[in-house]
């Protein structure tokens, strides 16, 4: 029941990076929505590890198969199951990983809760699993295209290198320009400075920013509240450490003067447009844009050599060789994940709003 | 169902600020749990507003009636029922607010949302509810004392002072602290520094901190993360607008050789002291002390006057009458209710945990 | 977990039958649903015991307290808390019933699994529990008015006397007929001939028969089949044994051409009249009337001497006073409890289709 | 999210007749369970139409391909997905039943709900979603071998023909039994009688057995009761009308006197071996078998010609043709479900009440 997000628009995904596949089940997308295998597949590639010198190097070409819940092209209301098939499963590589903890990775709290020991890639809490969300986010995706509502996730600081302010208004062009950049950052100048602090045995951590832009009404008061939900999702995603939407941990430090969006009325429209809170009030979208960040710590694998212990209970200093996957910075491979998981969060939403919206 | 928290221990709120009464139900909880109402009752004296100077003069007085699930002081294993009346609704002062959309409220989105506006304390998007889950969280921390398993919520910062770095290990003396000062803030020096900060007219934001000492195995793969849990119960309280786990924010900008936390082995024990994870790898609790933070806005009601517009669609100033009550930090009444969502989230990953600890 | 029914339109019970009160809260009920809490404690009183010389005489005079989710008449959106005060709770007469294992009671299997003794009125396996089913039950059919979807419970069979064939289009008179009688049997004569069967020192098992009207299209494929939450929902209810929809057992006596409903074109609309599959096909209702019957075992409780055993391991024979409540039959009793159950599944199923009902 | 069964131990099946495959993800399954494929295989084989002159001659041969959860042949705790490819899908003689509603069958209301008609095989409708259940009972059942629990379905009644009193507490003779019958009839004469009720153009009806041995305490109160979660997954079975435990309809025309289970002590243990309930009380297993039947309608799919009429609204006789797949009694196949279903929801009911267990 813990591999299951979301309430009515929800999915179940399975597979450990290492066995034969992953793969995806989404229960509760509603009947008649288009969907493209191919688009899929490009999502997929963004998040794909190999796309560049700056994500890690394992040729995945990862293509999906969608198993059913699709008729000609369109969604039917069954669920969606997806596969995608794992290859380049070198475990050779893993073996000197075999009797030791690593450093910031799962094997030693999975090894302890479930007595079992994958040193293959990571099992359940490898970073594969995120490729499913990404299936299931495009499917979620087209969904919201329907109803008008868009998100965008991007790269908002590396290595202590942020992103110049952004105009929220204009997510086309967020995307155009992120998706332009080999680091999904959308400012090219900003993308080279963070290049430049890459390292070659270390790594680094960063911050992911995610805009959406949504009709008012959604979210749930109390339990349901819209950045509950998000929250929820994005520390849901390996590596990530922390989320604030609006001013976030800035709002801590304000007064509430100068924090409270007054309500204005232009054109007969009333809206909050200095947005501090970014895009709900209790819980509850306002109608202005969503905007949220989130904190991925550095790549726990590293190629500088570290201090640890073996299984065997031996100190030991552990030192990936040099031909080994290098991932100088995850938060870069997180921004596909970040946009799929706040479009099956906004899927989810609108859905559980119909119960009020058909009546209210 | 997004007036339900939890899956195994459960609690489901209701109530609204100005109405009869607002009360949890708690199902979930093992059978033969002792359970004292004056502890309860205590609890709740500690978020209620009207306890000091420094938190908003609303007389409550709250004592919880229990209505089920406990037979001769001891949990039962049925449904706990906890009413709490509402008294002091002084429905008066609030005919102000009638109609106009308060800045930073919840009423411009509830109204958009269900047609209804409750001018009066806010409804389910009160504080108030907030009763009912200390009352819960309660519960959760008599269960959670049979399983040597504590928590404890204090202020860390507010308008920009913060608190000096605390040892995570002495549970006991930094609750003792906290709950000697007014502020909730375990630091004698420091709450007065803050207090200094006050603003008659105007209200300030604030940081709740909150560390709990956890057996290694609790939270589950995938979405079932301790970590995630805990930003969803901290994202679903009033006011809240952000949350990091141990470093947080600060490991984004860190070198994986920096923040990866080593493993060490001490007297056969192996563990990460470092602890710059906050206590958890993978989603899963190493053993280390749990730790995070919880980002508050500045209360949302002030004396001083603020731009917003009627119900009608007139622009007008908002300016609550000297007499109002006035929260001049809504972190600092967050404070047992931030303790209270960690309790219930710990109940209830140990219970989750059991479907594998009874068979690995 | 398992107090609460449904999933968007939730209810959760609580309260044991000699505690200070029973109560249910509805979470996901829409808002602007007018609700008038004299037609909640009218529908109490049908289930109360005491009502007539045939239930048992407890005079509880249920008046129910509706403590938040309704403003000025109508709902809001937020949960729905209602109360029922516990009286009459004389334990005296339990006394006796202190020491033994009551044939066909829970209380055997209570303690055994939770390792308490309730000796009183049967904690939460008493039937005092259905009241709370019946109020939430008053809210899902106030709902359900608004959608022209209605259903009717009744006695069909008492000590082998069953009803004649019934015409399932009017349910007005049926409702008419049924709470006319004081055994809910929608038939004078029957009546009758059913009281002549009451037995002074022992009791009689019964059917109750449930017919709704529903549009087509309510219910979900494969797990959300409506039959099987309406079989849930029947076994859920205290001494039921048995559910069948349409020809139910008698269709496993028959062929498949007599068995299968012909499909017809009538005034251009098509429908399936001879309806013996009992209004749904794939678990998805068809439009036709939906019809389905709960066995109901003969109440536990009897003034006949009774084989048993001591807590102490004792054998012993348990003979109530005369002066003890007496049921002949808890099949009277279940029949606003049938209709309550159903009106709760109907009005969940409805908000479950809104999914696939606003799409395709 | 109606494709999702259990609270705890849940799978998620997907998948359409005609479709690519079937499948199901099993999550919440306990770490170290001990899997062996081709247990599972056989298991199909037992369901798989074709297997034997009574059932359906659609050539499937199901193999199973596990896809993840499995290491080394034990569980990990991670979720199980069990994939099925789908062979032998002549969808060309379904032509004939391309604009035809087919009487007895969802093809109807799967129109009228979803907008799409598929008249292939019947979509998410089809018994063949029922191979996913199979396999993932077949992982429950490896569960609980390791408790000692155990259950087992057979044909009780075909055409009229009933099986002679069984005897309950052999479970291993009557598994023998039952699977040496092509008809999965426990008693060879009865199978013999059964099979002459057989008829080339029309079908029967049926009803299942199954009785399982289980240990006290498994079930929970009001809405967690054993018998409700069997009666839910019974009537998800498709073509199932009914569902009655222990002495069930016929419990309606007892006296208590007569149906009440005495209770009796022998050798220290206290039991009702009368056991008319049918091994639960008040919801919760006594630890005497646990049995109950559910009732099949004819299969819906038969040769002799039918009342229909045609989507475009003519009437129409439907008749399959001589070569069409013929079902001569659905009950038969649906034996291993029942069986699968069982376990299922055993192994739940199981981890569910873990939650006591430890503590009580």
């Amino acid at each position: 029941m813990t591999n299951s997000f979301g309430k009515i628009f929800r999915m179940t995904t399975f597979g450990e990076s290492h066995g034969p596949a992953i793969g995806v089940v989404i229960d509760g997308c509603p009947p008649g929505i288009l969907l493209d295998i191919e688009e899929i597949n490009q999502q997929l590639s963004f998040r794909s590890p190999g796309k560049s010198l700056y994500t890690s190097p394992r040729k995945e070409e990862d293509r999906v198969e969608i198993l059913s819940g699709v008729f000609e092209g369109k969604t039917t209301g069954a669920p969606i199951a997806i596969l995608i098939r794992n290859k380049d499963a070198d475990s050779n590589q893993y073996s000197l990983l075999k009797d030791v903890y690593r450093p910031g990775h799962a094997n030693f709290t999975y090894l302890q809760k479930y007595g079992i020991f994958d040193y293959r890639g990571g099992g359940r809490a490898s970073a594969r699993e995120t490729a499913a969300r990404v299936a299931a986010g495009c499917v979620a995706k087209k969904f919201l295209i329907s109803l008008n509502i868009d998100c965008v996730a991007y790269i908002e600081e590396i290595g202590g290198i942020g992103l110049p302010e952004i105009n929220r208004n204009n997510l086309q062009q967020i995307r155009k320009q992120t998706y332009s950049s080999p680091i999904f950052c959308p400012c090219e100048n900003t993308s080279v400075r963070m290049m430049e602090k890459f390292q070659a045995d270390d790594s680094l951590g960063g911050i992911v920013s995610c805009i959406a832009h949504v009709p008012p009404c959604l979210g749930e008061p109390v339990y349901g509240k819209l950045e509950a939900l998000l929250a929820f999702a994005m520390l849901s995603i390996p590596a990530s450490k922390g989320f604030e939407i609006g001013k976030g941990f800035e709002a801590a430090r304000m007064f509430g003067s100068e924090h409270n969006d007054p309500f204005e009325i232009e054109e007969g429209k009333i809206g909050c447009r200095q947005n501090y809170a970014g895009g709900t009030l209790g819980g509850i979208s306002t109608g202005e844009p969503l905007y949220f960040r989130v904190a991925f710590k550095p790549t726990s694998s590293i190629k500088k050599g570290q201090q640890t212990v073996t299984i065997a209970g031996e100190n030991t200093i552990l030192k990936l060789p040099e031909t080994a996957r290098h991932d100088p910075c995850v938060a870069i491979r997180a921004v596909p994940v970040v946009e799929a998981m706040t479009a099956l969060v906004l899927a989810d939403a609108y859905l559980m709003h119909l119960n009020v919206k058909c009546f209210a």
